[in-house]
């Protein structure tokens, strides 16, 4: 997506590689949205340690990261031996699965990776297939974003006032997003709307990186505190909600996502405003039987003891706001029951949660995929 | 109620008077929860001061601060004449309205002294009577407390987990404060239970008051971010919600109160979780013919947009959280429609909100009263 420096606007990905200089190039997240910057992680072992410390996010992004660290790993191998060369390739797999051992993203590219390369008889053909299928990779990842984009740009009517949380948008993927995906779409269509965006405490996602991606499309917006939704539903000015989602549950439809996603959901449902999640296919979770079964990850009191900011010289800086000699909890997503959502966007078209059980449905959604 | 300084515990009231320096004793609010600090206002003008500049803040304390700032400036007066005593006075009670032009709780409380000056024969006996109009105005407003405390405890049974919105806790009453009454009083009842306070952005008054006070009283709490409750409430983790008001519509029972109140009110119906709103009889508005009529305060951008804290070096400090070229909408209040308050917990009793409506029923209450 585009983003203006100094005045000048250039489109970029959140992930993408320099060929010549065999360097994954990333946006470095972690100053988002006060300083934007590309760094460029020059062997695998870079790349291995921009996943595992944050400068990338996002279960898209840091899966094509690891693909194409992959790919970056094997172009750096020197010499013939196939032997030797493939046990270079698991080294480099096994540094970029450990960057962030939960995540599953980065496992199944970096497979499918290894996939692509087994067709090719030479280290040099290998290295060729690697880069070929990081790439390939990425690309599916953005033109799945593109599809839910396209599904979901005609829910967007001029005038409307959309209400989003937390961030699924460019900076998590590759490219363009999930939940910022139809509004991206219905933008270039012309059509003219205004977006609310939950700070969502207690790590403002929504106020630091789905505003300042909002801002860099010149897409009208404001952040709003996570109280302040249900008011506003109140007095009638929301009109619709999309949201993106960790894990949904095929088999229930139920969606895991950033906590208080739920919350909305509810007051959504009061309002009669209708509220939609947008996922690619990947997110779909076919093993669990009930959210319940969702294990919930209690994180660090601090994040919600205090906050993260710029101070007044423009420097990175936190304060504790609670009570010094008070904890907090601190559950990070929570599961919002199908009944409560109008239709999931996915790549393949727009969905009810109940069409996710027939697994015929699943297939011919996946088959539709661009 | 108790503070602890260095290990030294001793009863507060959030308003005071000091007889013998003829100066009103202040909690110095701003600093909490991070220091705590009592100062004394040594002439009406420095009541006033610490008025505007919100040393002292919440409808009740400020009525009772402005009731003894009036005192303090009666008395300060010298001489026998007793237009010009009546001259002084008009001016004392001219600036005190001013320093919060808006608060109705000041201007209440300034003519209740000023009732009972008349009935003064010497400016000598009017200087008394308005010292003793004073303290019968803030023991009275303790002892509405106390009444709520008591109607409100039984709700609060051993293993509770209790949920608390924004502060109307004693910090901003005299002493006891409203939704904290039942709290301290069924703790005194020796009632074990474990308070969630919501941080309530933007402001952040559960974390810093709430959370302070509770610490104080040694009251097992967590704070959590506004998007916890619901899944808390999801996993039944909640079992009561007690909030305060700042105005009941005595017509409709409909209770504004801190943003985000009405959200909390619409999961715990959901959940069939029992939602008390407790307030001093003062709170009720008699006028208003619908929530909808309710002027909802637009405050600062900057509130949502950042955070007041402690930095690294324990001095007070704003960050900056939003992405810099965002801007906010920040609705202060909302409306909570009576349907889904479970009761209201007045000085008189607990009532249903419909029951505002018969009249006789109110002034019943209001007779009752302590």
């Amino acid at each position: 997506m585009n983003v203006t420096v100094r005045g000048r606007t250039r489109a970029y990905r959140t992930v993408d590689f320099d060929e010549r200089r065999n360097a994954v190039r990333l946006i470095e997240q972690r100053w988002l949205p006060h300083r934007f910057r590309v760094i460029a992680a020059r062997n695998y072992l870079e790349t291995a340690r921009a996943i595992r410390d944050m400068v990338v996010r996002g279960a898209g992004a840091i899966g094509a990261t690891a693909a194409y660290g992959l790919a970056q790993g094997a172009r750096a191998f020197r010499g013939r031996d196939a032997r030797r060369f493939a046990a270079h390739v698991d080294r480099v797999q096994h540094r970029l699965a450990a960057a962030r051992p939960t995540a599953v993203d980065p496992r199944n590219a970096m497979d499918d990776v290894r996939r692509h390369m087994a067709a090719g008889s030479s280290v040099a053909e290998q290295q060729a297939l690697a880069l070929e299928a990081a790439r390939a990779f990425a690309d599916e990842n953005v033109a799945h974003c593109q599809a839910i984009g396209r599904h979901g740009a005609p829910l967007i009517r001029d005038g409307m006032r959309v209400l989003t949380h937390c961030n699924a948008g460019w900076l998590a993927f590759v490219d363009v997003g999930t939940a910022t995906a139809p509004l991206y779409a219905a933008r270039a269509l012309g059509r003219r709307f205004f977006v609310y965006c939950d700070e969502t405490r207690p790590r403002c996602q929504g106020a630091t990186l789905t505003a300042w991606e909002l801002a860099q499309e010149g897409i009208p917006h404001a952040v709003i505190a996570d109280n302040a939704a249900g008011h506003l539903m109140q007095r009638g000015e929301i009109d619709l909600v999309i949201v993106g989602s960790d894990r949904v549950l095929g088999r229930t439809g139920e969606v895991a996502n950033k906590i208080g996603t739920y919350t909305k959901a509810v007051l959504a449902r009061r309002h009669g405003i209708p509220f939609y999640v947008a996922i690619p296919l990947s997110t779909i979770d076919w093993t669990l039987r009930s959210g319940a079964e969702i294990p919930i990850e209690e994180r660090e009191p601090d994040e919600v003891l205090g906050a993260w900011g710029v101070d007044g010289r423009g420097r990175r800086a936190w304060v504790r706001v609670a009570n010094p000699s008070s904890t907090a909890r601190n559950p990070g997503f929570d599961v919002t029951p199908a009944e409560l959502i109008t239709g999931l966007i996915t790549p393949g078209g727009i969905l009810k949660p109940a069409e996710l059980r027939k697994r015929s449905v699943h297939r011919e959604v996946a088959g539709s995929c661009p």
